[in-house]
């Protein structure tokens, strides 16, 4: 990591001698001081002396930063005349080089440098002089003519007369130049131009931008390179710039941060994230911080009805499946775009929002509210012409149907206090019915209007719809723009930046005529990229995806891209023709199209389709009552019993003794009671656990724990009926000398009449054990003890267990068996006979109670 | 409670043996079998021999009930032949005499008459014959003339032709007579000549019905008469029909419901609320019953946005004050109509809704359910020249101000599994912008359109309004109708009595074209007393307010009318002028109007307004810091610095111990931390209590209780970080033996590092106690014992505390004192030095840690 290449080492560090206040002052900004006078370009192109630079440091008081909101809370006239002192004591300019890689690709051509220029106009003239470095692996020549053409085609911002803007495009073109950028010892010959070129300007260099606009596979080599051989030297810095894709899932992104991770250290890596850069996107903190004290109270579940994240594209991937195909939607929008955008409306707020350190911090304490998506979070589609599209443009056979989604909704839910229970929906796909995005902030309807709605007034009634919408771009709108409803507040946006938005009669949003909204749009619209040019070399890293949060997205976003990778997307015809073909909605975290499947227009390998309306099968299995079915319908009917029981109990009794095993099994009997079942006596139920594992009552590993996140959390069984097995006390883990177990069992016997529960629902494993009774264990299976401890064969090995005499005092037994890896432990306990030492499962046999066993098809018939 | 006048007791008992199959059918269906076959008044009007009523029988087998939607399930063919056999051997027809009390009066004149008359037709021909007695204390001959006049008047359905009708009116005249009914003799005489008329006749006595149309101070006394001297004989039954006002509150209501048991059984007492037989009210159960698959899955907490139920009027009180000033809306409206609407909406739906008793069981399981309103449920309004009219109407003086609403909004939530954080909106009042009444089920949108909205189609579009509306009546629709969105379902309806709405182009309600619902209106439009008068005959007793549901009710709203009996209701000007005036919004369980208070036009005696905007002051008492402020800001400080001292613990040790005491003082803090405080680490916070009551956990007196219902129940601690004392061990109530304190103490030496909590929350007591350290009481106020149990002066007199010793070892402890009641000790422990004997507050002194005050300017300052 010793810098290999790097000015005189000499005069560097006199320079960061003498420039001691300068260099405190970027490090308090985190980027260069002069970042806090942006002034007008008009007023920056003039002729620029430096007695002149106080009077823009007054005019930034006066007016309010331009692009640094946290500025004019910093810069007060006493810090502007130091500041003035420190430039005048300056005697060197600071000197920044650009090293645009990949110069003559797409993007280069498109955006960056559009971005470059943009970044000359605003920051030359004031502290810093550039020079701008086109590098690809083309020749010379072919580089040259390009650079050329597309310096050439560069316009100024509108406010510039062109007499103007031809000179300083002079300027620029005269700073840039290309260069062939290959091996190692191009990169060292870089080096020592820009070394060169600094001591030939007598100047002082700063640091050097190095933007990775090439493919992912170059990262490694390229990075190799720079830290080798064309770092700057001390006193300047290296910031290096990545383009997405970073990684494919969370592994593919771990190892590539790894890889970078070895040449570049994470405050030089600027991943950038365009989104971030959009100005819509880039004004929801700022948003949410000058108007703390009206978001303060509707900010959350209690007021928020669900928030959507939208990018809908009219293009198709045609001409990109190459890329595509590997991608799809998920990765391409949803994992970067989307999220960072959810990340920014979802956070707690900073209390100051211009530390880019508690912003990034904030972001990842968002991430880790996250809950876990599942298969059933997202729907997909793709539109018709997609596989052919596919088979054209990648020579693939005609039988080639392509899974890869080009449309996704996906619900996301955050488990923190503020917003639990709010949908987050996220949307993107391609052809579609037009362009456009946004986040859109809707707010529950939580008055009554008396009057008949023909009177409502949009800034009166509350009973129209409320709602906050960060425009991202395109749609009928055309531009960026933030909506407030008016009905909410009249928002505060900075005057400089965002005006408000003439009338458009006719135009509806939302729903909403225009009018009903306080809408602002940028007074200057700004690409992205030039945005993000600007913060990288201001050094404003909150605008750009560190390594922590990227592994944070990929790491919530894999599991559902796994779980989906063998998913057939819906084929929709795309634009309006979707009709309601892609509309979804949601039941708890579950999410499904609205309209039934229509007929596939092209077969996808599908899983089979399910039977359905399958009856309940009743029969008989080891001599008592079963019952059989498809898994949901099994679910349905064991919850019903169990509600039919608990009833009767209730009423019979005053209360409802129950114990639960733990296992994956009953997890979806959990969902089923705590949404489906509100009869079920909750307040006169009494939970018990059948098994548990010595583990800490809060171990992911603890059946309670289990139990605790799939029901408890969703019903109100009071503290004190909740009955947790004491396999923790005094700080140990079931210590015979503890007597957990005795302890257990003295409380069933209190509570319990007879120590006869009214109900115990049980597994079987597939070694036939029971509760935590297993095979060839000698405690539990018969004798006077209630409750005992055990070893089982896998980990954590000891466990504490009902025993078999106490589960066969309950009035009810119900064994609940499901998958097909319960197939031959269900044909060879249907044979056996009363071997509870071989298989425990087979001493369950209530001496007076009843059993009832509850197998799924596949663990009945296979 | 001896009938003292009743027919030929033999012949009667004779009949009841004969009759035996009759009789048994009566029991099963709460009326006359005969109920079941209903026909269409063409028919029955037209000549009816015994051997018709097989035909008719089999006619309800093929086109369904009419008006007992259970009835064809019961009504085989067998039975119809088993009832026909029953009917011929039967030689006498039953008599039902009907004696409408205040036959003179407003309601009899508008409604009752008429009532009668379709009662007559309906049932006349049948098996019955009828005599129809006005009666009321006008002299007989002012009597006749007004029944004659009415009788005149009458109209009939449509169907009927002229010459037709007049014969039955003549028919109905005949049977019709005005009797002056005022003394016991009178009664006797009318029993008399009703048992003559049955002999006469030939008859067999089936009933009587008396009909209160009185005001109820004239209810015991007709009551008596009718106990002591006119009941019927055995077999026949007696059937008393009451209006309201049923009481002012609950314990009016209470003493005459008392009154009227003495003379009446429950099942002979018919409380009539016409709510009950308006059309779309009478529809919601069959509604629900018979659309049970569609809405099954709709008819909860997770799809139910809202749900209103709403009475506007466009008349105002003029002429009525004298009734009105002594109700109000709350009394004439909310506690029975719209109650009545919002049982049937919430109630579980009974397995038979054709049960009377079952639908009667399940709406007083509703009510228990109801969650108790509290002076912030409602706001209330008066229209501007109601209290002019009653200055007017009865004679008051020009200073004269009524409090009486004549507009109310309440708030209501179920407590149940299935309502859980719905909003049930109620709403009437006088004076508004249109007449219209209706219960209106709005759905949750759970559906993302991937559409622009403009495309959005009303059957297929799930991102439209879903709603569900029982259209009471009036209105712009000027019928009833069921509305059901047609994005939910097609609805079945009964096709017999509703059907299809045609098309309304131009008609929009609650926000939608018409078009956008399947809309059913009745077949025939019936008013509500017809419906009712033939539920009576029929004994369909859940169309009418039992004491149960009656005490229910009243329980419910008594609170609340108590809560508001000084509160100044807003003013509004009536009728469109009102605006935006009476929207009202709630935020948890309180309601507000959405605009500010505009001036009052009139003054009102209303509460001195409270200084807002205080700071909060800060200084000391006992040499410690002392925060006070008004109730509000205090609470808002407090919570911010628990959270803060929260946080800071858990960023330094991984947790926070907080141990919190009881009494009413904290619960406004919980409920601030429980919704407001976002950012507060749950997860990690360990929940102690001071001092507990010697009561189990479940007790409503255990301040462990208090902290479940207020905070847990709203925030997610872990199960395991709650740790209630040990009051209840061994079944047995803090006994020392059981060393419950000595295991708490272990408990916390276990988990808290050096037994310091991070905070302890403590208050004090009027006579200087604190935790539950009582003065004079030996233990707990040094030594080594960290958990001790006491002696309270008041019950419950055993607690558990924790010591003074230990208190003293927290990091920081916060005393938080409110209310004018704590003013004297404030004073006076201000004054004294360290004598916890006598204050034991006194001894409230962390070691190491720190003290803090928190008081209230009532408690601090007087």
């Amino acid at each position: 990591m010793t810098p290999k290449c790097f000015p005189d080492g000499k005069k560097a560090k006199r320079w960061s001698r003498s420039h001691g206040c300068k260099q405190r002052f970027e490090t308090e900004r985190g980027g260069p001081a002069i970042a806090c006078s942006l002034i007008p370009i008009s007023r920056l192109l003039g002729s620029e002396s430096e007695t002149d630079q106080a009077a823009h440091c007054t005019d930034v008081e006066e007016r309010g930063p331009r692009r640094h909101p946290g500025c004019w809370k910093m810069l007060t006239v006493a810090m502007c005349v130091a500041l003035l002192g420190c430039l005048q004591a300056q005697e060197l300019r600071g000197h920044v080089s650009v090293i645009l890689l990949g110069a003559t690709g797409d993007l280069a051509r498109k955006y960056l440098w559009r971005g470059l220029f943009q970044l000359y106009l605003d920051e030359a003239g004031k502290d810093y002089s550039f020079s701008f470095h086109g590098a690809a692996l083309t020749s010379t020549k072919q580089g040259q003519a390009f650079i050329a053409k597309v310096l050439e085609s560069l316009s100024c911002p509108e406010d510039v007369a062109p007499d103007r803007c031809s000179e300083l495009k002079g300027q620029f073109q005269r700073l840039s130049a290309y260069r062939h950028l290959a091996t190692r010892e191009d990169y060292m010959a870089l080096s020592k131009d820009i070394e060169a070129q600094v001591q030939r300007g007598g100047l002082r260099e700063a640091g050097r931008i190095f933007y990775f606009s090439v493919p992912p596979f170059a990262y490694a080599d390229i990075a190799r390179n720079i830290n080798s051989s064309c770092r700057p030297g001390p006193g300047a810095w290296l910031r290096v710039v990545l383009e997405k894709p970073f990684g494919h899932d969370h592994l593919s992104a771990q190892q590539l941060a790894t890889e970078l991770g070895g040449f570049f250290r994470e405050e030089e890596m600027y991943r950038v994230d365009h989104y971030l850069g959009k100005q819509a996107v880039a004004q929801i903190l700022p948003f949410r911080d000058q108007n703390r004290k009206a978001l303060d109270g509707l900010w959350s579940r209690h007021h928020v009805e669900r928030v959507e994240i939208i990018m809908k594209e009219t293009v198709d991937a045609e001409g990109r499946t190459s890329f595509y195909e590997e991608y799809g939607v998920i990765r391409d929008v949803l994992q970067n775009h989307l999220t960072e955008v959810l990340t920014l409306v979802a956070m707690e707020l900073p209390h100051n929002i211009s530390s880019s350190e508690s912003v990034l911090q904030h972001k990842l304490r968002a991430f880790r509210a996250l809950r876990g998506l599942q298969k059933g979070s997202a729907v997909l589609g793709q539109y018709q012409a997609y596989s052919e599209q596919v088979r054209r443009e990648q020579q693939k056979p005609d039988s080639f149907h392509s899974l890869t989604p080009t449309f996704a909704g996906v619900l996301v839910h955050m488990d923190n206090l503020r917003w639990e229970g709010v949908p987050f929906i996220l949307m993107s796909g391609k052809a579609l019915d037009e362009r456009v995005g946004y986040a859109r902030i809707l707010f529950r309807n939580q008055a009554y209007c008396v009057q008949n709605d023909e009177h409502w007034v949009a800034d009166q009634s509350r009973c129209l719809p409320r709602q906050i919408v960060f425009y991202i771009g395109h749609g009928e709108l055309g531009s960026p723009a933030v909506l407030v409803s008016r009905n909410l507040f009249r928002p505060s946006l900075p005057p400089e930046s965002w005006k408000e938005l003439g009338a458009r009669p006719g135009l509806r949003l939302f729903g909403r005529p225009l009018s009903d909204f306080y809408a602002y749009s940028p007074v200057r619209e700004q690409d992205a990229y030039s945005v993000l040019i600007s913060h990288i070399f201001h050094g404003r890293k909150d605008s750009f995806v560190t390594t922590e949060n990227l592994l944070a997205s990929w790491g919530f976003w894999t599991p559902l891209l796994d779980g989906l990778a063998h998913e057939v997307p819906r084929l929709y015809p795309g634009g309006a023709e979707n009709g309601h073909l892609l509309d979804f909605e949601f039941g708890g975290a579950r999410l499904c199209f609205s309209q039934q499947q229509p007929e596939q227009l092209v077969p996808g390998p599908g899983p089979a389709p399910m039977p359905s309306g399958f009856q309940v099968l009743k029969a008989r299995y080891r001599e008592s009552p079963l019952i059989s079915a498809w898994p949901e319908e099994l679910i349905a009917k064991l919850a019903d019993d169990i509600e039919a029981t608990a009833v009767r109990a209730v009423r019979r009794f005053g209360a409802f003794h129950l114990a639960l095993s733990g296992g994956s099994s009953p997890v979806p009997l959990f969902q089923q009671l705590a949404t489906r079942h509100y009869g079920f006596p909750w307040a006169h139920t009494h939970l018990w656990l059948v098994d548990e594992r010595c583990v800490p009552l809060w171990d992911p590993e603890s059946n309670f724990q289990h139990l605790q996140t799939h029901l408890l959390q969703h019903i109100r069984v009071p503290y004190y009926n909740i009955h947790p097995m004491p396999v923790h006390l005094r700080q140990r883990l079931c210590a015979e000398e503890d007597q957990g177990a005795q302890t257990y069992a003295s409380e069933i016997s209190a509570l319990v009449a007879n120590s006869s529960f009214d109900l115990v629902l049980l597994g079987m494993g597939a070694d036939g054990h029971t509760a935590s009774l297993f095979p060839q264990s000698p405690s539990g299976l018969d004798g006077e003890q209630l409750v005992v401890l055990t070893e089982s064969p896998s980990r954590p090995f000891q466990r504490m267990s009902l025993s078999l005499p106490l589960i066969n005092r309950a009035r009810k037994v119900a064994v609940l068996v499901m998958g097909r890896v319960k197939r031959e432990i269900t044909v060879l306990v249907s044979r056996v006979g009363h071997e509870p030492k071989k298989w425990p499962i087979s001493g369950v046999l209530p001496t007076s109670g009843q059993l009832v066993w509850y197998m799924d098809y596949e663990a009945f018939l296979g």
